[in-house]
């Protein structure tokens, strides 16, 4: 997991994906190898070592007890401010097949409404000798001021506003990877020359930042296809084309990745309405007849049927979002290992 | 746990146990015996065998360590939409004793706040690998629908609206013939010719739905003693007799069993006033003076001691309401053992 | 863990430390061996037995695996009806690293709201076969009443409205004992002769009560400083001093402890205004100037910078506050471990 140099610019623009407000990682002393906190502080070499490390959790999850002593002793305390019962149960499913003890603080438990700060708290983490906190917050940057505050713990970022969320990014990487070279599409290592489009509300997206970061990292080409209104503000610095016309853009691809649209985007304007938007964006039956044979659909779940896709087009065989989902806990697996890891043989439990 | 024949006839009736709006679920391919979803997938035969099988736990939960590593590496996730300490601490320690690991979802905690759908969370607890889903939900035939979403992890129903709780069903079955052989009063298998008395809110308890089945399956006569604004509409199908006169009905029974009344029914105007209730179907002292010698009373808990039942009466050595909530945790251990066990011995863990 | 005499005096007052409404738990058969209620259970020699046992798991702690088997098999359930992050993780931490199963009940989460009285998840709790009822509870003497349902489980007071808090004081104790030692300062056992000053709201805290109590018995000398309106109505029976002029205190102190203030005390009118307390009570920079050479400075947590101690004081080398809560996941291990333990070696798990 050593910090490369990746193939974008992630200065210039506030906007640009791994900056926002929080500064880069790897001017840590520890040069973001205790941390995970931003695609970018992985480079192509560290997702690449995430994925063939990810190989080996993927055959550890088919084994008749899928569990492995590996952090046998350590404990991992999932920090959730946003609740999200699909990131945390594959983050702690993930740490109890390494054999780790787990605890969860979701901020209706925690005691963050009797006045401890986010700072005590993190501190209380430290001093219990806890080896990594599972962050996810409402607030672009809040796990870097955590991994600032902590000495010990490895910080993981679980996903930071519309910021970034790292395991997201590896977990489809390694679903392109897989699924393609299954179809027998793609055999290079990398995702060297892939056409992959993100499509939906960019903008509020730090599903779309952080995947953007790691497709362009392995060499991808990648076309953000949204309204004006749901792109950020500006684009500079981000390896990226931009479309508004999906129909255009389906024939030409490897992979179609859809973005989660949120209600509340009616209630601040910037639809006119669920009807409209998924007239001119969602992947109807129709639409998605456009894609190349062997090409994937992808959601970072959960899909709201019937708005960016169809129920029927989440159920075809080229949908892979159930295989992002399983793939999720492996490549947790991975990263938690790749952390806190010492090197105990991934033997049986 | 093979899915004999009842002796209960479930067709009919639309509020006859085991049916409700859920279909029967010995429909599904797997004959029932994936999940646990109805007591009547078990049949007679079946209840016999979690009888004997809890046997073993109950051995196992007498032991300085209460714990056999037959479910290590196993997931249990336990999907709670009504919340219950009693039932879902009672499925956790069981599936602890078993060495599984244990996940919690109640609804306050799950994203379904996102909205994230039932159907969703399901499909991302299936795509994970989890190998059983305990729901509970105020929804009748919930268990059922998820059941038929997922192909790999099985379903355990924890109770569903006003349809069936069958592990409930089971731990009463297990205490009656546990206790009643304790107390020489009954020797033979199953529960035949016992004469049951369940007492209350008949009409809105899955208790009673359950119980009903599986009574009857062992081969018990079973009459329902309520004032009729709280039983079920029509009681076409079900293997019972009623009454409207608890003391007639005290003095020939082996069993007792008294239901939870829900304060909420007094609003509804299906009871004049608990006072009035308590004076005509509570089991006072004086009541409980009827019972045949050795005859138990039970009761599924939360008790509302001076309603259902008088504070002393539940304190009665003939009281063997602890001693359900004891067996629960081995009936459950002996369910997920069933369902999920891979045939690893029993041996200390 | 002996009943030994303390050096307080229990009686006379409704306010006095170890009494409020609560019966002194040494009335109970098992002279308070079975339970942890009150630091009077404990005594002088019950304190320094749980210091020793302190020592060991200060150092499993220390290990790559910080984890032994001694509570293996054994199941701890948390019953917090007052929430708290600190407390909740730190017993649950300490409970894991001795192998024990541990089940969370929060308020929010547990079936109270159903109706389900205390009285009923404590003995359903019982009849489970849990080992150990941590309890938080905003009502003075809960946990003695939880200890006179239960006859097989141990009850731990984790803190009961504003009466005690003992493993706070031992905690606190310990982190005393070896932070002095540590300087060079005391190298007697026990807290003979030091000097200790408690500054806050002695009124409302829990904290200050089980410390006075445990300070006292280990020979301490204890002032509080406070203003009359955060002092105890009365402080007949206390075994202490008071003073309302902090910086005439602190050059003879070898600790300084310093109480939470809580926002609720400004509407309650008990204090004028924030600012004004920070200006007469709160440890700034230049009052920490007034201390000894060596003296700690010490608060439970979590600390209102600014408020009690400035942020600056707070992260002096003499604040041990750090140490505080990593001693309290060791203290609570020797806690567990002595009421609990069947005397398994504390081998590697």
């Amino acid at each position: 997991m050593t910090t490369g140099t990746t193939t974008t610019t992630t200065t210039g623009a506030s906007t640009a994906p791994g900056s926002a407000s929080a500064p880069a990682s790897t001017d840590s002393p520890i040069g973001g190898r205790r941390h995970l906190l931003s695609i970018a502080d992985l480079g192509a070499e560290g997702i690449e070592e995430v994925m063939k490390l990810t190989d080996s959790f993927v055959e550890v999850s088919s084994r008749a007890i899928p569990k492995v002593p590996a952090l046998r002793g350590k404990t991992v305390v999932s920090l959730f401010f946003e609740e999200s019962t699909r990131t945390r149960l594959s983050f702690e499913t993930a740490a109890r097949r390494l054999s780790a003890d787990v605890m969860t603080f979701s901020s209706s438990s925690s005691s963050i409404k009797k006045g401890e700060s986010l700072r005590d708290t993190v501190q209380t983490i430290e001093a219990m000798g806890i080896d990594a906190v599972i962050v996810r917050h409402a607030g672009s940057g809040v796990p870097w001021q955590v991994s600032r505050w902590v000495h010990g713990p490895s910080v993981i970022n679980a996903g930071d506003g519309w910021h970034e969320h790292p395991t997201q990014a590896l977990l489809d990487c390694y679903t392109i990877r897989q699924q393609l070279r299954a179809r027998g599409i793609q055999s290079a290592p990398a995702l060297d020359g892939l056409r992959i489009a993100i499509v939906g509300d960019v903008r509020h997206s730090r599903v779309a930042r952080s995947g953007v970061l790691a497709f362009a990292a392995l060499g991808a080409h990648i076309t953000l296809v949204a309204p004006p209104t749901l792109l950020p503000a500006s684009l500079v610095g981000w390896p990226v084309e931009v479309s508004h016309d999906l129909e255009s853009v389906l024939p030409k691809l490897d992979v179609v990745y859809l973005l989660r649209l949120q209600q509340e985007r009616m209630i601040e304007a910037l639809l006119p309405s669920l009807r409209e938007y998924t007239a001119t964006y969602g992947l109807t039956r129709q639409r998605a007849g456009l894609l190349p044979e062997g090409a994937l659909i992808m959601h970072p779940g959960p899909v709201n049927r019937g708005v960016e896709i169809a129920a029927e087009v989440a159920d075809l065989p080229s949908s892979v979002i159930t295989n992002q989902v399983a793939n999720g806990v492996a490549v947790r697996m991975a990263v938690l290992y790749r952390l806190l890891g010492s090197g105990v043989e991934l033997a049986v439990a």
